[in-house]
């Protein structure tokens, strides 16, 4: 899989929750899908629940939903910073993808702080239209604690 | 537009910035060009003007004076972390394209902090040599507040 | 020197030290090499020594296992995110190349801080086997300080 590709996929993703575009955001994943957030210290023990969970795009959209009715009254704003893919591996079409992302959160004041760090563990492949998706996306958080009210996708 | 030359533009500019070399800047970017920083809440509010404003290359190559004259007993450093190009639209070779951003800025007692995040929305096209520069750069700020006095480039 | 592959061999260098792979790092490097930690004030002034400082993969390697003796009670992760490459030239199948970064650490009760910022100063070259390996790296630091008991890889 072209190494540009996925860096355009990463810069669109990004883009769009930044912007708040939120509502294109489950279309970047495929249907049905799997997008979790959960924590390094979750997966270092074996524990496979996550934060938050969705088996499709429908439950991306309601997310969007509740995240549009919850935060008419907050005003942070967030900043996505995606490092560089490194490929683990390909078979069928699909390959397994993972990036490191840092995100800031600038609040209403203007007061900035790093809000999380981690890395995406991905499954991307085209969809019909050859358009590149996420099959899954695992957000891990180095962290061990956040926030769990909050709504914006990572 | 090829996503590795806007990637190697972004490169140069930022590099051009953290080592200093601050009169490599103004070459970046055609003449007449435009160069602009705001905050994305002036954007949100349909506020055209920016904090800091220039039109040419001059105006730019001012800047750079002024700062080398004030700057003399200021040590701090800044450390910009560019991320992935997004690629708007493209039409007669040229290209509008967003870039997110992240500056630290290390003090001389080294401390550092989040100075700024944002994203850079420009157009981008080839100078006769065929080498891309900015035919616009807008800088918009995630944070509200910040110093109007810093002079360094954003 | 194609980028992507540039971008390639950077990423799978953060990625194998954020995820604690240490004994695969130094198989990252030629042997001999030179792996050097500085500060942007020691290059400045002209300071020849790093504050850590390795020739050889065996070099590296003791590093790495002295890391896993200290640090079985400590439990800070880091993230880093790594900027876009600058190729300044290339001759013989080498590359010189910079490229920033950004290290944020994670302690333990889930605080972040932005640990070290800087600029790798590298020297690229492919191996026997054409995979590209670092003949040098030198991790220039913008901070004048930091804790040079620190053992982990920058």
């Amino acid at each position: 899989m072209d190494i540009g590709r996925l860096v355009e996929l990463n810069a669109v993703y990004a883009r769009v929750i930044d912007t708040e575009q939120f509502e294109q955001w489950p279309e970047l994943f495929h249907d049905p899908c799997l997008y979790k957030v959960t924590t390094a210290d979750n997966v270092a023990n074996g524990l496979e629940a996550g934060i938050i969970y969705a088996s499709s795009r429908g439950m991306l959209q309601d997310r969007i939903a509740s995240l549009r009715k919850v935060n008419i009254y907050e005003r942070q704003r967030y900043r996505h910073i995606v490092g560089l893919p490194v490929v683990l591996g390909q078979a069928n079409g699909a390959a397994d993808v993972e990036t490191p992302f840092l995100i800031v959160r600038i609040m209403r004041d203007g007061a900035m702080d790093v809000f999380a760090t981690g890395c995406y563990r991905d499954k991307v492949k085209p969809d019909t239209s050859g358009a590149l998706r996420f099959a899954e996306r695992i957000v891990v958080c180095d962290g061990r604690r956040f926030d769990t009210l909050v709504a914006i996708p990572f």
